[in-house]
């Protein structure tokens, strides 16, 4: 291990200017959107421009075993990509150009850093678009989208990111690039690490480039239909009836009455109902119509107050209530956002489980779900409290809570993240999910890959 | 390492009479659908029956330093589960229970000796299928198409098999049970192990359940085009062109002269047009008929001559003309069945490198593609030589034009296989596809999972 000044001083002579010490930079990549920070400063942000600035700083990396943590937008929500003492931080949001897009192959080769808005906005003058679509999308990356497998609002009819990338380039530890997956719809050569990346939060390699499936926009009209329900439960069995019936909608995002109260509060329209719970649901393609008004009768006859919308505009704006959903909980205090998943039809009683916690923890846990894969976002409001170094953590009470949350979500056959990752947040419950054995053939992969452990050390696991 | 009888003798002492050492069974097991045998005979075939008959055979193996061979109905094209001298030949064809089908959450969970066509039939009853559809549907069984991620028919439309399988539970070499994936549709806890199992050709462990995600049979009407063109670029050129034009057929198979001809002549049809080419496409959905008149536009300005059906059963008549192909060749004589795979756009380039091939190696190639998708079945048909263990071989010469064809479909951006897998026919080329360092780290993630390398070794790598 070299000091610190020495591997700056390294990082300086192979990359200029592109490496940042100023201490503005240093702390924004100490932190996420989770409101997590981690300890101590990061001794330098690099920003990388390049595949051969990735490398550089790898190779730098490697030969004096020094961390390195790799960055997006840093609109995460579990910490992983925050970098602490002693480590480097790796930038890739200035690689941003999309190199390739094959209309005739339904394909585009991106660099990571290009925000995920910016590339469907590029592709929809194709007639393409990129299907997921997480609520973050105008602020985070198609890197970090790759890195966490963040799906987002439109998973069960288009699919989660593992089934919408072909291939990506990946840096090692030591600074080798390697070429994985394919430009063709099929390929079977050798082991999938494609999907072994897709998720793998930094810690497999560096992810410098991908080749991207891509879907034609989907013609004919949008049809969105809002549903208001007297509680949450209602909400929940009407969208698991939804998807038990066999209409696949595009979209199907649940709101429970503390989320929408709040994101009412800050859209300053009229409260809504006391306890009230809403369920947003979006039909597209051919049927988009026949869809909607089969939904409509099952929402009906599940006791809901339904409207529906034909027109593009109206339904953007009933979607953007669930979209605010993000800045409403910034406007209430701290928040930990969680993102447990269950089997669909197990939705009502996650939501049964949820009210228990509110009430055994004496919480008020707003939660909004997509509903339409079972895929819920549970918001841990607290006062802060400071931790042994100062900084801003989250209360023992609340992980006591978030803790009967996640076990809940296994003891129903689901999982503790959907789509955010496991970053430092949810470390300690990963092999409480995996089990022994494969948390341990798990830790051997990423030592393959990264010997050293330089890649993201104490992300995941 | 332990002598073989001492090795048999465990397994019967455990297993009893699903031990099976008549020369029949190991005769079977020794090869595949391509017609490669393995050099001598198996020690033994295992009938498991159940996860602990194999957990007690991986566990006799590993204490035995015995090498295990992971075997379905033996319909594999590559002879990735074909056993030889001193190996065991697991067969789980006897485990084909399905153990769970939940409409509500779209899943389904099954033993891996289940055939395809089996559990479709099954999963009919509940307006259910799985997507995956390899052309030996009603002869493979679910877990191979696992293991060698097996495409088929719909993969343009309705995905990959990695885009269809939720989890997986896997035998270790050592005898552990791993639960590996979940049950919900999103899912990002640690590393993407179910991902990195399917494709893996039985290298690192051995697939015992799988949890599949399934979707609803598709409503509505199909449409089946028949389209024939003077000659296999022209079709290869409409193919991309209905691609190109975003339209998206559930299937788009392409069939050249040599190939139309054979299965006209084993299906006692009226022998096809000299030299002509035809593609046969099928519309699903609620917008099949509109569908199918756009694609009707494009083949007839591509010069083609074109015949629509809008009777389901009059489509399934035209499509066996495609299925038929595996049983014409077979009439042929020995044929090796290559599965390259490049960008649809470069379809009508492949088939330009196919008619070089045969023109500079003298042969005929009678070749099918699944249009849709890119991937390519050329078929050399040959006289077999016996190689120095007496066994039938291909001839040198057939492997010169097979290296030509690989190396032209990576030069399209293609790849050495797109849903046969690499088993022992195509290791040769692995590393010419993977690049050195890539091909070394795959090798190392095998010894994570089978340190004693006693997981179909000699396969794959």
């Amino acid at each position: 291990m070299s000091a610190p000044a020495d591997v700056v001083a390294q990082l300086r002579n192979a990359l200029g200017d592109r490496v940042d010490t100023s201490p503005p930079a240093l702390h924004a990549a100490r932190t996420d959107k989770s409101g997590h920070s981690a300890a101590g400063m990061p001794l330098a942000v690099v920003h990388a421009r390049s595949v051969s600035d990735v490398q550089q700083t790898l190779r730098i990396a490697g030969a004096t075993s020094t961390a390195v943590v790799t960055r997006g937008a840093g609109t995460g929500l579990a910490g992983g990509a925050n970098a602490g003492a002693g480590e480097i931080a790796l930038s890739l949001r200035g690689m941003d150009r999309i190199l390739e897009v094959r209309p005739d192959d339904l394909l585009a080769v991106v660099e990571p850093g290009i925000l995920n808005a910016d590339l469907n906005a590029a592709l929809a003058t194709h007639g393409l678009w990129w299907a997921p679509d997480p609520a973050s999308r105008a602020i985070s990356t198609v890197g970090g989208n790759i890195a966490t497998g963040a799906g987002g609002l439109l998973c069960a009819k288009y699919g989660v990111v593992r089934d919408a990338v072909l291939g990506v380039d990946l840096v090692l530890a030591d600074g080798r690039l390697l070429r994985l997956g394919h430009r063709t719809v099929k390929g079977v050569t050798g082991l999938d690490l494609t999907s072994l990346v897709i998720g793998s939060e930094g810690t497999l390699g560096v992810i410098v480039g991908a080749t991207l499936k891509l879907r034609r926009l989907v013609p004919g009209e949008v049809c969105t239909i809002a549903a208001t329900f007297p509680g949450v439960r209602a909400a929940a069995e009407a969208s698991a009836a939804v998807t038990a019936s066999g209409a696949q909608p595009a979209i199907m995002e649940l709101m429970d009455a503390a989320s929408l109260a709040a994101v009412h509060a800050l859209l300053s329209l009229r409260p809504p109902t006391r306890g009230a719970a809403q369920l947003t649901i979006q039909t597209d393609g051919p049927a988009a119509v026949a869809e909607a008004e089969r939904i409509t009768g099952i929402l009906r006859g599940a006791g809901g107050a339904v409207s529906v919308s034909y027109e593009r505009e109206e339904g953007e704006r009933l979607l953007s209530i669930r979209r605010s959903m993000h800045p409403a909980m910034e406007r209430l205090g701290t928040t930990l956002i969680e993102d447990v998943s269950v089997p669909r039809s197990a939705l009502p009683a996650m939501f049964d489980e949820i009210a228990r916690i509110e009430r055994e923890h004496s919480l008020t846990i707003p939660t909004v779900a997509h509903a339409g894969d079972g895929n819920l976002h549970p918001n841990f409001v607290f006062e802060p409290v400071l931790d042994d170094s100062g900084e801003i953590a989250v209360p023992a009470h609340i992980w006591d809570a978030a803790d009967d949350l996640f076990r809940s979500a296994l003891r129903l056959g689901g999982t503790l993240t959907g789509e955010h990752g496991v970053g430092v947040l949810k470390r300690r419950w990963l092999v409480d999910e995996l089990g022994e054995d494969q948390w341990e053939l798990q830790r051997q992969i990423t030592r393959v890959f990264d010997p050293q452990g330089i890649l993201n050390p104490g992300k995941v696991f």
